[in-house]
């Protein structure tokens, strides 16, 4: 397995290949972050400016963004950045006084998701989010088994690492923790995924009886990227959580990635799929680049986990992360991103398959909305790589995800257009043409 | 002992005292965020702005802020409000991209700390950076086993929860971790402190490797300040340290309360003990209210730590966290905030002590520029709650701390000044004095 950081990373060995100005800036920054620093692309990017879903270099250069989901509502949205420099000079304080914005916010946030699901917690990461998730799901249930896609992510707290298989350079997942498929459609029509996706889910529960661990929860990111993006048919996790539920675990549905619009017909990733999940986790998109994220539960699920410690996150929650949130909310709705996130994605998907049609390197294009993924063959990073950095020397900026990193990952701002569709479609049969055979 | 939660902490089955319009606040907001609502004060305040040590409610009345330290400098400082805003204007992506503010951020913070101490991580919160150097600890160590103080809290990660035994309503922490006393001065100069601190953490490290776990690191909030704020004799750290890097294990030097200039004569807390560090971690009052922290330690730290999983934290080291962070070490040094923490600090704990000589329920007045810890007797949270009640009434804002919560808590932004302090001095002693005998 290919280690998610290492996706699409650059090689710091190689900063000799850059210009001095860039190779003098990558090695102050590796001086610095040390083993840490992690770059894109085989020639790192440094932008000054950004609006809506375009990067700005220093040379004035533009670069489509197709990537970046934190700037859901697109880069800089004046918006937010009002909403939220008018809350930081007025009063930020936390959630241990009151203010009625968070409150404002919270009950817009409960409104779009089932009513079962009734109390927020906040917290300031995605990664935060799934680490409060894992402890609800093991207090509630008294299980600490955990079942997770092969190259889940779900952040990087020491418990969410622990189930990320994704993050593992060396080793994996410790005991308490089984490792399903990704939810591949093996079968032309798809129709197979659900039951592989549930026999997968029971045979886990089974070996994690067979070890003493009673199943905790299944947790999947809903639209399956550090996977490969995995979106049809609609409704092929409801087995599995149900199957889940039998066992007496919970199904954690990390949104993360899927929420907030992002795949287009539904607000919320899980909804694709017609199940209720016992606990939403929440983190990038939710302030356009504010750091805040969320657990959204039942109440009964939190009060057990506060019986036993409680939870208290003193920069999550402000009237800051609520400036930004409700403004987010605003601009998803006034704005009609969920209905050009449909359209646009609808777009994009016909456009990448038309391609696919002509260039025999592509295996699969999968996705919802503006999640997509396009699956290159053989199945080796090697070639994804020449392709998004082909993409990157024409200013086209995209990803890679799944097990062998041979995955196209396509996730611009919400607010891209078909006009930017069609770069992308143009850019990437380019570069496609131009690989060497 | 008293869970920190329960500090200070509303009773939710008291809102029938509070007036209808606070009452409905509290109910629509336990209502949102359940078990998990945690508010300040037998009457929870509502603050609708602020600005540098003041708190405005609705009605226009302002309180003395002498609690929050993650407004440093400050509450809505314009310099901080305007640098992040103009920066969340113009880009804000995150650290796989250059950008050169988060470098000369970087080389600004690590300037102030040791040499040795070459690289940063940068995180959102605290709990993020407790969270991961736990993480380095245990790899570059192989060792397991955690030392705390026996009221420490280093955040509310399932990791970092672990080893915060103020964090427990029931049960305490796992069998790796070990807890020791607070460094209380028993002897009237102080002079034993360090001495029984060393054995302490010596018995600790024994008591390890009679259970087979080696010690990976000793962990201190260098202010000691959910203990009840130990900060004499300076120096006492040292032999506690050395036992530590005896037995193989690092030093974490917590830093989220005493760094960034709190304790007045150092920039460090752990620079008043003349130790240097394996590891320091920071958080609240870096941004000033921006959600960052930050891991720093030795580049060969990292580099284990970063051949096993690696780490990289998508809102962390953004341009507008380096914007906030940098405009924040800007105000400490342009407004001479450490000097003003140093005399300030000292104007406040000379008049408390003499506080105490005319209130015998004062038992003894810690502290270090603006940290200051007022002990009461008797050893119970009823007396403080009732003190810092009187306050809150008076409209001077402080907190409590310590094992059995007696301890009042007094931590304002660090541009205090001393009629702020004579104004808090003023209303304690007159609380003191409505004390029914």
């Amino acid at each position: 397995m290919k280690p998610i950081l290492d996706l699409n990373a650059f090689d710091v060995a190689a900063t000799a290949n850059l210009d001095a100005r860039l190779a003098s800036s990558v090695r102050r920054r590796s001086g610095l972050f040390g083993a840490a620093s992690v770059l894109f692309y085989d020639h790192p990017l440094e932008f000054v400016r950004a609006e809506g879903c375009w990067l700005y270099d220093a040379a004035g250069n533009a670069h489509l963004d197709a990537y970046n989901n934190v700037p859901c509502v697109g880069h800089c949205h004046p918006r937010i950045v009002e909403a939220a420099a008018r809350q930081l000079a007025a009063i930020n304080v936390n959630t241990r006084y009151l203010h009625p914005a968070i409150l404002d916010y919270a009950e817009r946030l409960l409104a779009t998701l089932p009513p079962a699901l009734g109390n927020v917690a906040f917290t300031c990461t995605g990664s935060e989010s799934n680490d409060l998730a894992l402890r609800l799901a093991a207090q509630f249930t008294g299980g600490a088994g955990i079942i997770v896609t092969e190259s889940a992510y779900h952040g990087n707290t020491a418990a969410v690492t622990a189930i990320s298989p994704a993050s593992f350079k060396r080793g994996g997942p410790p005991a308490h923790v089984r490792v399903i498929d990704a939810p591949r459609a093996d079968s032309p029509d798809g129709s197979a995924v659900a039951a592989a996706l549930a026999s997968q889910v029971t045979a886990a529960i089974d070996d994690l009886g067979r070890a003493g661990i009673r199943c905790g929860a299944l947790i999947v990111d809903t639209i399956f990227s550090s996977d490969g993006v995995y979106a049809d048919p609609p409704g092929f996790l409801r087995a599995a959580v149900e199957a889940v539920h039998r066992a007496g675990g919970l199904f954690i549905a990390d949104e993360v990635q899927a929420g907030f619009g992002r795949t287009g017909s539904t607000f919320w990733g899980f909804a694709r799929h017609g199940v209720v999940p016992d606990i939403v986790t929440m983190g990038k998109p939710m302030g356009n680049g504010h750091p805040m994220g969320a657990v959204v539960t039942r109440p009964e699920i939190l009060e057990a986990f506060c019986a036993t410690v409680g939870y208290f996150n003193t920069f999550a929650g402000t009237p800051a992360a609520a400036a930004a949130g409700l403004s987010v909310l605003d601009v998803i709705e006034q704005e009609g991103l969920m209905a050009n996130t449909h359209a646009v994605g609808g777009h994009l998907l016909a456009g990448l398959r038309e391609l696919g049609l002509r260039h025999p390197v592509i295996r699969e294009v999968r996705g919802a909305g503006l999640y997509i993924g396009v699956e290159l063959t053989p199945r080796s990073d090697a070639l994804a790589t020449r392709v998004i950095n082909g993409l990157r020397a024409r200013r086209v900026l995209i990803g890679a995800a799944g097990r062998d990193g041979n995955v196209l990952k396509i996730r611009p701002p919400l607010c891209f257009s078909a006009v930017h569709a069609d770069t992308l479609i143009a850019a990437l049969d380019a570069t496609l043409s131009a690989l060497a055979p």
